[in-house]
């Protein structure tokens, strides 16, 4: 039986500031990211981020970024290996502090915005961060882009790990995202997205945009819960991925293999 | 035969901004109090800190303090509980990330500044940073003011405490510090400091500025590292306490009592 | 004939983070206090609603706040004096960078919720806030609560001062507001809030909530801009000033007295 | 007669935190940066800064950077055009505060660090600077790396510019700056700075790591203050200025050409 996780990224909210829609899209998941205060987030909301996910069983991520708030983590910044250690050391803790606190378990790391694009390319980058997962918890899973230098560090210092997909993007020719400046970078409709998860999950495959089948590993895929229409096909896929008689499941809970 | 903890803030260092002599002075302690990103401190000077304490067999605590990095968190704000809680939750959690990534134990809290000085006084406010601490790990001793409403709390909840004294202040008739304002609210003579030390630690009395004998516990002193002339007054209370057969021991390795 | 300005706080927007509804409150207003960046906003913020109210003709003040973004400068801190003049004169600094690149001119300070309050009731800030907009632009109006310190020390100083009254508050017989926590505190009518407003205006009197004629000097009415209630509250008020003959007009635009 | 400008960058302190020796430097410089509170200084640094650097009768400049204090605005950071062109608005502004309430008035603006890097080399950066700069106060000059995108936009857009050479750095056949990865990038002898800023200032050449000539505007001369080394290396290059008849001078201070 195929399995998949998906997950979105949750708790973004900051003092007097609300973004999202938290509570509903914690329906639909099976993991979430939550921010840790460095992009996004704050104490209070990481507490009732936490406390919710714990209600609703469904599996807690750190999702750490970078120290910038103003550009919500979305600003690549030039940042030293050593610095990016630091930083995920710091966020893991934190979110670790409002879950232990709660009485839970962190279950995985899935880096923010800028933080994960460049650790899907630069590989000192994604080998500091995969070092600091592995130091603060040996056991936590590792989320990042399939096929990216992260998931690859991860596993040379023997994290699990969880190659992320995303059902509304297409695909190019070497297994990279089509860039959002393409008019085809997007893909709009559910049935599509979910055709385009299926053999993901079935055959380990994706089709690119220009038609060349591509090997692919997709284990969670990425469900964005900001808006209305978000949160309604996030919750299409979702119904269609279950009729397809894929079974959703965090990642954690997978047998290591 | 009689102990005492001897504890030291320190990792208040930010960014390009280097402050205290932390190397120096950890050699005169059994406890350090490491700043958590709050009010000093920053994930690398955190990570060096506690690499450094777990060097030298130092006890290592959190020490939060309120979100105010242009204040070093000397001024009070008005908080609520709930406020004082999440940010003690967060500082205690992102510092054990540090920990636990170097391979070591945390073992106690002490709030900075502005939130121990009114987790002293506010009840509310006490309870909540001592909940913080027992619901992260409760194992973890509360350092605070003698007497004072946090140490109050702790006990209440079921944490371990650490009665804080202090080596260069003098005490009131009801046990609280001579305001600073007063001319003789600092000691400046090491020998009179050991000598109000010593009678803290033997017979759990102070004597007041004003001649009266007044219970007091003293289970840790703080020790201030910033400057020549503090580090200098610090060795010689340590060299004497020894000398007076005191034995110098992190409060958390008494036994429980 | 009588006249009143009308004030709005506005630009309290960051990065990824809306709030507020500007575009439609600028309408109702003669006068908007922006944020500064330290309490809420940001340059984006900053330069965007000094333009759309400089496109409607609206007048422009600062509305520095407390360094504390995760608390929307709502909760006091102990801050000095000369704290509390620095951060008045980089705040207003800042904002007037915009208003000059925009073209427009500065016509009020209005300090910011827990600093708005701290001011009303501390002599010594208030007077260091007054020096600081004196210093900066002896031109400029001091918004503030009416009767407070804050508006004497601006009087003492020497510049022309707003005397805030709240449409939606009642008032003891010392002038003060009825605090929150009283059940009587709001008031949601329209036709009552006008009533007090008129009788601000016209007579420089409000009825105290038990039953006083109270003498009280009202140049400026705080209005609230968020929700969609608030508007219409706001909408009606306006009308309602408007039918009985009441002109509106920004502060600065009265003759110097 | 020739004349030169000597800057330096200042008022870096934070809150607790102290950094260089403004006081000293100021009496070898005719013009400072200083920092906005970005990358580095807070309100009360600034006014003291702008204080000192008025009774040394020393010019001054908006000194904006990146916002990251944490890395004290080193870290290049992916801004977009309109992100530099609010923050330096911002910036500018918040310092002008301080300039206009102690009745001095600002000549210029520097940018910092990454943000002063990143302007030299992408073009729409610079425009944007440039137009931030122009916008607030036309009169101002905009400092630059001789030869560099951010001269080249100042001078388009019609502001006076201040072309800037480094004593202490060789420079490439193109101009540029020798990284500070190769063994003969930094000139450690104070004589041999001399010698280039002399050729500069006199025949507008320099003569390049490999030995050929090349052109290069050299109107300003950039001083490090950070440190004693520091300090009497700019000290002795003063010196030997003076002594060969260049006359010091703020870059403002020289006719409109």
């Amino acid at each position: 039986m195929y399995t998949i996780d998906l997950n979105c990224d949750m708790g973004e909210s900051f003092g007097a500031y609300t973004i999202g829609n938290d509570e509903a899209i914690l329906d639909l998941v099976t993991s979430v990211n939550i921010a840790c205060g460095y992009h996004a987030g704050d104490p209070r909301t990481m507490r009732q981020t936490v406390n919710m996910a714990l209600n609703k069983q469904v599996a807690i991520g750190a999702h750490p970024g970078l120290p910038d708030l103003a550009g919500f983590g979305r600003r690549n910044m030039a940042i030293t290996p050593a610095e990016a250690y630091d930083m995920t050391v710091y966020q893991i803790g934190a979110l670790d502090g409002f879950i232990r606190a709660e009485g839970g378990t962190m279950q995985h790391v899935k880096p923010h915005g800028a933080l994960y694009n460049m650790a899907a390319q630069q590989e000192k980058l994604a080998e500091s961060i995969a070092e600091a997962v592995y130091r603060v918890n040996p056991e936590l899973v590792l989320y990042g882009l399939s096929g990216s230098r992260l998931i690859q560090a991860g596993e040379r210092i023997g994290l699990r790990t969880a190659s992320e997909v995303f059902a509304d993007r297409t695909y190019c020719r070497d297994g990279s995202l089509t860039p959002r400046t393409e008019p085809d970078a997007l893909i709009s409709d559910p049935a599509q997205a979910v055709a385009q998860i299926l053999q993901m999950v079935t055959s380990g495959t994706v089709c690119s945009r220009d038609g060349v089948e591509v090997k692919l590993k997709a284990e969670t895929i990425c469900i964005h819960g900001d808006g209305e229409h978000a949160r309604v096909f996030a919750s299409h896929i979702r119904d269609m991925l279950i009729a397809k008689g894929i079974q959703l499941q965090a990642a954690g809970h997978r047998a290591r293999y």
